[in-house]
């Protein structure tokens, strides 16, 4: 089945808001191994809207439509669709019941406009709508099927979980079983990461390797298909030792979970605690780890010593470390984690000094980056080089703390398949 | 000028991120006053993408793509749009001088793959990455014109404003001068907001105003097109004295700059500075100052008391405070904004304490946050009753905090038009 999707709605290009349907609806198209080849968004305009339909439809064997199904004059998905196919539009009694139901709970008057929702393009199969007024439709020819959703993402996805999934999954033959596992990287770019397992890349047919870069971190999906779930384990846990003989410096987890989870995760699983002393970062690494629920159990606060001034009266660093080495120096940050470690009396104690920009700070350009972590027995500490935005090396070095940080704790992580 | 996006990346196809560039680039085009019909996405393969180009070229006569521009082997969009045009791919003399200094300051060797980023259409005008390494490219034929943007949003936004919109101001017509002001408001929902102004925004025709929701904040983009400067500030001066006739009470600022950005420029202005005690919030106001330009010169800096014990012995809460009133109440929020102003000698002093939840803290259930500011003279407290995620009540309680604060420190704003 080769699917796409088509967005209706001129609030999309207008850039008022963001296609957060295509990405939810790709996902689960991947899930349920279906190969989606083309986004689309169109205005609320009948003449373009289907001309894009028959692109479509000359390409395509499944077209998702979102959007363009209140309603309002602007509203006309159902009403395009019916006129490419010479079908007519009538009333559907279910939905036509659900909305008087609908109007009388809420003392309401449903206009005519509203009424328009109950139609149904004739020979449709129905979405039920639980969240909202406008029932889903599908409708199919020999040669494609064309799905309707609503566009708001709260009616949409409970509609397309309950039932738009088990409807295409009755069409997918079962002989398929999907499986995939995500590895996650890190102090390494895409390119190089690519290019270091670009033979498997290469070769890869099933499992297959999807590489992805954001926010500083690299993943790579490995999918298979397969008949057996046992089966399938065994080919990515294969793929995944060849990638891992090559990657295992960088690598630091699986699934879903970004450094700063599995860094609370690690901390609940040994039962220590973490403060943080943080200059350049201002704040960042704490921000990012009281993000995840549970954090009060492994973090209890950080001091942002963003002036000297503070270092020296919140943590107390010698004026001899601030005058002779500086603020920005090694030393500096060993002082100011162990500092922190005992003002908070935590287990660990890490630390971010170093220079964001765009100004030079004690001679150093911006990107250079101290950081320190102490535990009761020993200090070390990282100088870092990053090159980038302001915001960018302030991110990149809270990161890079809380990787140094999981190597420090991590022995060995648990596989998560999906 | 009908333009359409087209995004290239199986990434977007298979749902692992959103087409936020989209969404971007069209706001950025309604700003020019440039029409946007159709956005596509297609995945890395170069005859549905030359499909997709042909699909375009057809109908549209500005295509800007994005994506695809990177050093893997299935980044292929400019030697898809060469064949396409017919025309050959050259080295950039500039951008591989940009390139060899980009890895000789990081100490990395430049692969052939990532030499491939220099490559450039012949004859093509090319726009300076100053965030990465691909460039930008634009070319034109007598029909249509294609510009070729780099995917991250981190290149493609800085790249887009500084040197792709006065490429495109300088293509469209210099009869009507545009000019535009942006109003920005918090404390009012964008529905609200537009129910008020109701027959203001039906009525509109020049100036138009564009509510815009984003962060939390709402703003309204006034427009107006018209032969002259000050006959177009008059106009805009016009409209936006009625509609702060109306809304003022939530209006805070001019422009792009943020509430955080308000702040920091106030207090420069005024020579102050400002400490902050996070018990709810974990740092992150603190990480919302520190992220601006200059924020050394106000924000000596931040103790993030996340546990009882941290307020106790960092900021001398008082156990009967704690136990009485609870860490989440009106006193300690005041106690804290005072106690942190005295440790780090700053004019102002802000505190949050409250619960993000998912569970309830103290009896009381998630959203719930007290606020103090505290000056020499001075301290008050607020309260908050907030819906949403933890992460949701987290960001409103820092932006509420640098509203309020804002609204302390506030008396004129200066007018900004674009």
């Amino acid at each position: 089945m080769n699917a796409e999707i088509i967005a209706v709605g001129s609030e999309l290009l207008l850039g008022q808001i963001v296609n957060s349907n295509a990405k939810y609806l790709s996902e689960q198209m991947a899930h349920l191994g279906i190969n989606v080849y083309h986004h689309s968004v169109v205005g609320d305009n009948p003449d373009r809207l289907t001309d894009v339909l028959k692109v479509a439809t000359n390409r395509s064997n499944l077209i998702i439509m979102t959007g363009g199904l209140g309603p309002t004059k602007d509203d006309l998905t159902k009403e395009t669709v019916a006129a490419l196919l010479g079908k007519k539009l009538v009333y559907d009694p279910e939905t036509e019941k659900r909305m008087d139901m609908y109007f009388k709970q809420r003392n309401r008057i449903m206009t005519e406009n509203n009424r328009k929702q109950a139609m149904i393009i004739e020979g449709s199969h129905v979405f039920t709508n639980e969240h909202g007024l406008a029932c889903g439709i599908g409708i199919k020819t020999s040669e494609y099927q064309i799905i309707m959703l609503p566009g708001p993402p709260r009616e949409l996805i409970p509609m397309f979980n309950k039932f738009v999934t088990p409807y295409l999954k009755g069409q997918i033959s079962k002989v398929n079983h999907i499986q995939s596992r995500v590895l996650r990287f890190f102090d390494i770019g895409e390119s190089q990461l690519v290019e270091i397992i670009d033979d498997l890349l290469e070769s890869q047919t099933n499992p297959t390797i999807a590489p992805l870069a954001s926010g500083g971190e690299v993943t790579l999906r490995l999918t298979v298909m397969g008949e057996g779930e046992e089966k399938n384990r065994n080919s990515l846990d294969e793929v995944e030792e060849k990638i891992l003989s090559r990657l295992g410096e960088f690598f630091y987890g699986y699934g879903e979970d970004t450094l700063f989870e599995n860094i609370v995760k690690h901390l609940k699983e040994k039962n220590k605690t973490i403060a943080s002393a943080e200059s350049i970062t201002g704040g960042l690494f704490a921000t990012e780890v009281t993000a995840i629920n549970g954090a009060s159990l492994v973090f209890p606060g950080s001091i942002i010593c963003y002036s000297n001034a503070a270092k020296r009266s919140l943590l107390s660093v010698s004026n001899e470390i601030l005058n002779d080495e500086g603020a920005v120096s090694h030393t500096c940050a060993k002082e100011l984690a162990e500092k922190v470690r005992i003002n908070f009396q935590s287990d660990y104690g890490i630390s971010f000094t170093g220079v964001a920009g765009p100004d030079p700070l004690e001679g150093k350009p911006p990107g250079v980056v101290y950081m320190g972590i102490a535990s009761k027995d020993r200090t070390v500490s990282y100088e870092l080089k990053l090159a980038g935005s302001r915001q960018n090396i302030r991110e990149r070095s809270a990161k890079y703390g809380a990787y140094y940080l999981l190597q420090w704790m991590r022995k060995e992580t648990k596989k998560v398949d999906e």
